[in-house]
């Protein structure tokens, strides 16, 4: 960390921070310019929080040259984490395509696209019980009867599942789901966070609508930090001007999250753009960009489609982009390896 | 709501449409243009998401006529709601300045700023006892001894107290605390919305940080719908490119907010802005542009400063911009009432 | 166009307004609902302004049906427009590479990144003469001098060449260049598209920082409407709240564009992400999203880099990503072909 | 200027940087800690660009300390610049009410609304002949007849005025033209800033919809650094994720710029909001957080008012709301002399 103090400092109050930096073991390295004055803090300063430096009265400003996370961080741990759902691996050379309805709204609905994507290439259920909806008018999922359903097309299909946990209360009825999915609007519940760090189960962390890269690996760092480290990232697009698309999906952030940690990186482009017509494209971009697996809603038949959201694409879409997904992460990979 | 069907739709799909439409009690009235057709949807849409009907083959487009909030909605309760915090109003002509330190920190601190603020014209305490930080390595605050000394400044002063609750189970802690606050981070997490909806005490709701101005009153009628009327409303900055500030604080959001709604709203110009320079000249901006009040943080003692945000204000200033906020709400509400 | 008008509008106004429409060919469809009352304006509407419309006190709000872009549109062009630079061919089945430097620093450099990038597959060079920096103390770029040395790299390698026009005054300067680009900041310079849409060049045309599809299409029409119908699109990367990349990449804008234009949309992943590392991953997402070509950033000799950007990427890594762009180029293309 | 190295950087490549930097006469200050090697440039960095640097193989990061603009700088002009446009001061002490119509229509318009708005107490008249319009279909203004108008509106009324060039070819038309506006679109046509730093008239330069305080000021430089150092600056709306608003106007530019800046700074609320409901609210706010102007759209006849946009008042709100403004004003000015 660099701290650029004020011109005509206050000589005591820099002793006050040496002292304090000193009692954190943190050891200041002084460099004088003509204008400015620069300390150097060597030492771990992951617990120094930027902006109570900032707020001195003698600083100008403070830079970061650590990363702040640390479990998260590929530097620390330059293999790719391969993390295993349901014995289905993400990550390094594995691949997944994950795929499902928006929301379960019935037996027969959910076992029949449960039963059509999986011969179409997924290998990894989604599936929404608990629905976060911006309207308290709006249907909020099926909640444990959902997660009922759910369940028996696991069992009718042997897929693994994903589905989203809404509360921390609700823990208890996700334990026969496989991996448990943290929505963007909690990527920054950090209670929630904690309790799924102490859990043992793959989480699957959604990017916030707003929240940068770097804020995205310290909500991963939450739930490591509590002993889980089964951690996978989800870009899902962030919010911009554009108003074409629901929203603006973040494609680079594949390669540079890839690049800054270890953990597998997926992308949902359904609610990426919030039209089926681009989930192909997108997803295909997103695979060719290096993700490790792709997470897409499908519905089953486009006559009841009422309950179905505008991003979803049908079963026979899905075969053919399966297929050409699987051939894009090979191309992806090898590059990967050439570099 | 008004369905714009595409040019050469399927009739058959169309009366399907329409005797969904009919078992939600909703009448269609038909509209035929060269190009396309239009339905206008007569009845209470507010249960009918749009997102559903464009998913639809034959739809282009849908619009909403009708706001989707009906509790928060000025067009159903015209007069100016104001809420009493421990005794103190918010709303029509009743202005409020909300003050104290960003963490509660020690006995000391928390009575010394409670002192200094209610001197200086402060009629409710605000403190952090949680406190969401991005990173797990930064402090998390005093947790329910910060609660403890929180009320034991109430006691003290007598002022009212709000602080942030971060988890639905925490409830029971804030059981003497005046007014609950949910941060920025948490404005979509309906869960906790829900719980605090079947509380009887007033709710500090923060708007997220890239949360529309709909998506806000949307999470007021969360808590709203479950019983709990008494919502406040507070603009506190939104993510925008602009790096000089930490956020965008959106003034116009004020005038826009009392005008779509009858709930008080208040502005907090120190996390908003994120620069204690900006905090009086922003605070008097929102005060004329018509804030029921500000939310300030104010430090103690600029010599132990380490533990204060970049965004706190001393006791001397708020001193002196508390004078100048009652003024101002003077000259604002005049003004509106002119109109 | 759909205008919806006030529940008790004045009827007097509503008369105004027909009568306005009807003199400009407009024919007004009336629909009476319960609570609002709806004008759907049949005829051309896209010399009506939609904010002059919502500016009348009756209306309450007003929204376009037709896409306001007619030459530009696909729908009265179905076929993808295929356009020649200097004899090298772009849209339709042909996909092409552009490469070259940042800027143009000596006949040295011009030269060899020319040939270099030539034998590794460009087939069209690009190169800055006139350099639009943020800050008036930065390198300008050389200027006339610079477009002498294109011109000559252009004679020694056979490769067309494109580069920037900043001023509609230096317009006879560039009578041997084979394609002229606006820059992202004047996207909106509308007196320089005027012009541009007098001259018989085809036109590259940058998304401006914070512009969304619609007025990029918007721009490319008034090229149009002045009779050059040549008009390649650029996509180069959006302002966001991240700051992690320079801009974010909006890969979605490819194939959005490609369904609402016929136009030839390519993109820049150099400008778009503002980082040499992320540029291949990103012109293979941007390529198997439906690009029509990339434009890329190539320096010479990374051993004299201080004048490129950090954006540029070697000879020797652009030669891999030739080959693999032009490979995913025909897996895209024969999936466009396919739906 | 800091320089942060790569841990294990190459010693010769730092042996050339530092040649490099010794040729522009900036000295090295070297600093070696644990993990980084940190390089403090002393001299005048501005003519350095951060990019360069940071796109050497050797640097992991670059910041910048002291700021880039130089004439603009409040550091090098403590004192407000007061600038007199057609003999009314604006800035220091001087606060002006510039108002007028969106677009110049007709003699009887512009000379009924220029009367009106000096008799309700504006002090400069605005008006546009030339508009920047998004589509090559929508009313272009009336160009030289519109300047021909306007100019008899200041015969009869003595009021200064205040319109917006497009293109540095029209200058020879503004001769008589008080202060030359340029549009948000054109912040960064650096041709036409060039040109009118060559100019011996006030410049009103608005803030780009996707601009940076930085990038303003560094606007402002390029005018100055020509020899016209009578810039205006102005807040007009930046571009966010809201819709409710056209542009959110950022009203904490006010008094950021005040501080970074001796320019003068005025606020456009008309074109900030889009919505004329919001004009008087938000053109108080950035009064009283020290705006040294308010610049507002006034529109005539609501009986006519087809040509006027959503966010004109009329002349009697405005009436009322200027005498708030310069009360509003005295309040901000006492402020900021007692700080």
């Amino acid at each position: 960390m660099i701290v650029i103090l004020k011109e005509n400092y206050d000589k005591r109050q820099l002793e006050d921070l040496k002292a304090w930096l000193h009692s954190k073991n943190i050891h200041v390295h002084f460099s004088e310019g003509m204008h400015h004055t620069i300390l150097g803090l060597v030492g771990d300063t992951s617990s120094v929080d930027p902006d109570l430096i900032r707020a001195l009265e003698i600083v100008e400003d403070v830079k970061r040259i650590q990363e702040p996370y640390k479990k998260a961080n590929r530097k620390f741990h330059g293999e790719d984490s391969v993390i295993h759902v349901g014995g289905v691996p993400i990550g390094g050379r594995h691949y997944q395509v994950i795929a499902g309805p928006c929301s379960i709204e019935s037996e027969e609905q959910i076992v029949a696209i449960a039963q059509a994507v999986k011969e179409a290439g997924a290998t990894i259920l989604r599936g929404g019980a608990y629905k976060p909806r911006t309207s308290p008018y709006d249907f909020q999922g099926l909640k444990e009867e959902g997660l009922r359903l759910m369940l028996l097309a696991k069992e009718i299909t042997g897929l693994p599942i994903v589905t989203e946990i809404m509360d921390a209360s609700h823990l208890m009825l996700f334990e026969e789901v496989d991996m448990i999915q943290v929505g963007a609007r909690n990527m920054q519940n950090f209670e929630l966070l904690k309790t799924l760090g102490r859990v043992d189960k793959p989480i699957l962390l959604k990017r916030g609508l707003a929240n940068t890269l770097q804020e995205l690996l310290m909500s991963a760092e939450y739930i490591m930090n509590e002993g889980n480290e089964r951690v996978i990232l989800c870009e899902r697009g962030i919010r911009t001007f554009e108003t074409a698309t629901r929203n603006t999906l973040d494609v680079s952030a594949v390669p540079l999250l890839k690049e800054l940690s270890h953990l597998p990186v997926i992308v949902d482009p359904s609610h990426g753009t919030g039209l089926a017509k681009l989930v192909p494209p997108m997803a295909m971009a997103a695979t060719v960009a290096g993700a490790d697996g792709v997470l897409v809603e499908v519905h089953n038949d486009p006559a009841h489609a009422l309950c179905d959201g505008p991003q979803s694409i049908t079963p026979e879409e899905f075969q053919v982009l399966s297929n050409q997904l699987v051939h894009l992460h090979t191309i992806a990979f090898k590059r990967g390896k050439f570099r």
